[in-house]
């Protein structure tokens, strides 16, 4: 049997006491590690959290967690290597993909460091200017924002193990706030070793950073009335939650991160050839792969002009056709495995039931996997669908096969795709491509109620933009509806999750002492 | 049997299929109305004010709709003496309580109306500056914030049917989004009049404000993914709203205003004849027995130093002593009736549990009923209740009852006061009361995590401050934790929840079309 991981909490190390749960190796089928939470105690560990944790991270000023989260980024790139080596053989990636999570945790840490620079040596933020609540100003109302007196729980996703945990600690500990982070069982590896490397490093005070490995028993009812809940997965499981008494009932605050129908709309009057295709076409291409397309930002749904409905779909699959699927410690291999055994079942299930509804234009089973058994390996090749039946096609903007697939759409007019587009009742992100700069500014406005980011690549942004599945920690994270209705990132204002926010009403003599 | 009161849905007045239930004058005992919402079509009425009164409000821009605003302050001035006609009639409210609901909703419609000139002649609000994303700024991410693309449903509370009902449609209005008000049954003549009288003035697009009023079968079913939801009442019911499809499973974005056990704390140092005491005294008076205690923020727990526990509670029931209980209608009446014979069972079943851990101070039962037949009216005098086991009195701290009651408190030093106030796991307001402005301050920002307002009154205050209980539109109104968890008012922080915010990610080039 492989080694358990341990939690930690109530700032100790602690085996589970059952024998736990196998993490493996998505490529070669071996396991790697086990994880188990049974028998915590939560109840206290959470309160140590709070009491110990809390109490000393709301004693430093907001420049000093700032230097706080500098040196968790400095623990964490002294280790990089060890992360890389441990997502190559627990999440099956690419080195390029296993970046996105590694670098992209460290990037964000890195923002967050210098944003918190700039808010001053306090402990707590004014929240605009005081309003008069009297004659001659006597009496004033005057907003502020203090830390949450409670603790932060994480519950993530298996995609981004490292990511997932830093782009949520940042902003709490930034905010003052202590960190209970439980990963998915699937790949809770490389987010139980930073918290290692982090405790282990000494950077934090006792209390800040927990990490509970294995199920989720019991976790919510532990949350008291001041603790927050940030969670990123299903929607089913985001249901579960906001039906517990925590959040029912103790009003704890609650963000989720659901899975969501992205979307990729050319913009009308793009021809195959001009600048805006070729940058859907490569965009999309590149959306469908990256992380094997389990990213929740990933585009699933693509519209085009029913000109270029046929050029799209040869263009896509011609690209699609050029990734190598397999082993990634290949070098030729550009795109690795879905996660689990589970998931890959997932995926093929979901793509059998949209192919009873699209047409398969690029078929993923045609690509020969490398260095990889299909029998023992967690690999698929992407696979591209299209459907002329836009209007009647209710499972394609409501069923995401989380994995390297994607449905390719026409449209008539510019109404017609912002009707389509809106079909999926909320979405993280849809990115936009023309070359008219106020339609796209337009149909961004249009947009933006549905989702909470609008990605525009014009072609002059062509060479120099972020991705359409790219979170930068600077935009807003989330969106309304089926994605779940969470604000994350979006710079400082992240903040705002793990503060409160009260009016203070007094005379300005008390004002001035505040 | 008397008239029932139509309904205003899908642009139609309508009544309800059954025969409804009767809203009663609760000194007198008369049936006044009747009101029914069954068979009424909610989807298709839902879906007018989303797709007929959304789109007409979001054509305007901020100052139209604070013109808007100015319209129906202007149209409910004019009818002002009928509303306190019915006031008197349907809550049996004093004239000086009846204007707390409808002279506070005239006015916070009014601030309303001059915070939307601000915005400036746009339909959408840029938030923050834009941030780069690429070198040189080539690629930007620009935060917007938009209408909300659904409709904004209140369920709210009995004992505010005016102001509870313009506190969120202002906003929701200049915001860009219908309104559909279901008012509490008990009281709901005021808010279908209002509602009558600003429809029949044509001062707004069709579709832009509905009421129901009857029971809420089905409101909820009809909600969809980008409406929004504010409700006001129970901890119970917002339990319930909580669990329900439309919040849980469609991310309806809802806002709760609960009821929760907001404190007076007399700061230590102040003993009774200074100017502290005295305001605490007075206020805690006052608001145990404006609108007979039925507010969300009254006083319910007050808490003093020990040495001054004696000479408080008697200045206290001195007070209460002189409070006139009775029939509105007779000028000598200070304090009217509850709002129904439920309420009043409910209050006597509370205070008989309360007197169980805590000995009564002044009793409301001894207060002869003026003009008011004690077997028919809902009257009740104000009672003070007292405990110095404060450490172990649970129930005080989490047992609210919603009238004329109150209970006194010693504490030992500030840290142990704090401990108390923040017993009630978060409330809507909290009171200071002392001389030190820095020990004010430091107690308010102390208390802020756990209170949507904390109101401070330092002797320069006493004879300005706009009152412990009165919410005024430019401070936050809601509390964490038991109170709920919401955010209203707060000058034009409630248009973020009537607004969804995005971050879009563009060339300069195109950021600056929008």
């Amino acid at each position: 049997m492989t080694e358990i991981l341990s939690n930690f909490l109530g700032g100790q190390w602690t085996i589970g006491r059952g024998t736990g749960t196998a993490l493996y190796d998505p490529v070669l089928g071996d396991e790697l590690a086990r994880v188990d939470a049974s028998g915590l105690d939560l109840i206290g560990g959470f309160a140590f959290a709070r009491e110990r944790g809390g109490a000393a991270l709301r004693e430093l000023t907001y420049p000093q967690r700032s230097e706080m989260l500098a040196a968790i980024a400095k623990v964490l790139q002294a280790n990089r290597d060890a992360y890389f080596d441990i997502a190559t053989a627990n999440s099956g990636t690419v080195k390029n993909d296993s970046a996105v999570d590694i670098d992209g945790a460290i990037y964000t840490l890195g923002t967050y460091a210098k944003l918190g620079q700039s808010l001053g040596d306090r402990r707590y933020l004014l929240d605009g200017a005081a309003a008069s609540l009297a004659k001659d100003g006597l009496f004033q109302s005057q907003h502020v924002q203090v830390s949450v007196r409670g603790l932060a729980l994480f519950i993530n996703a298996f995609n981004f193990p490292a990511w997932g945990l830093w782009e949520k600690a940042a902003p709490a500990l930034l905010s003052g706030v202590p960190v209970v982070v439980k990963p998915a069982t699937s790949t809770a590896w490389l987010t139980q070793r930073m918290v290692k490397d982090v405790v282990d490093a000494g950077v934090l005070p006792a209390g800040a950073l927990s990490v509970v490995c294995g199920g989720s028993a019991g976790l919510l009812d532990a949350l008291g009335h001041f603790d927050v809940l940030s969670f990123t997965g299903s929607a089913d499981t985001a249901a579960t939650i906001r039906r517990h008494p925590a959040a029912a009932e103790r009003s704890v605050r609650v963000n989720i991160e659901a899975d969501s129908l992205n979307s990729a709309l050319l913009l009308p009057g793009e021809a195959p050839g001009t600048p805006s295709f070729d940058a859907l076409i490569k965009e999309v291409a590149r959306e469908m792969t990256v992380k094997s397309g389990q990213k929740c930002t990933a585009i699933r749904r693509i519209f085009v002009p029913e000109a270029v409905f046929d050029a799209a779909a040869e263009a896509i699959s011609g690209r699609l056709a050029k990734t190598v699927v397999g082993n990634p410690r290949n070098e030729s291999v550009r795109m690795g495995a879905l996660v689990s055994r589970a998931q890959l079942a997932a995926v093929r299930e979901g793509l059998a039931y949209l192919k009873q509804h699209a047409e398969v234009l690029h078929d993923g089973d045609t690509h020969a996997l490398v260095d990889a058994d299909p029998d023992v390996s967690c690999c698929i090749g992407p696979t591209l669908l299209g459907t002329r039946s836009t209007d009647s096609a209710d499972s394609i903007h409501d069923h995401e096969v989380f994995g390297p697939v994607a449905t390719l759409m026409p449209y008539r007019d510019t109404a017609h795709a912002l009707t389509l587009v809106r079909r999926g009742r909320g979405s993280l992100v849809v990115s936009l491509y023309g070359s008219d700069a106020a339609a796209l500014g337009n149909a961004a406005l249009e947009l933006a109620e549905s989702h909470g980011r609008v990605h525009v690549i014009s072609p002059e942004a062509a060479a120099v933009h972020s991705g359409h599945g790219n979170v930068m920690p600077q935009s807003l994270h989330g969106g309304p509806g089926r994605a779940g209705g969470g604000e994350e990132l979006g710079g400082l204002r992240a903040l705002n999750f793990y503060h409160r926010r009260a009016a203070i009403q007094a005379a300005p003599g008390v004002l001035k002492t505040i």
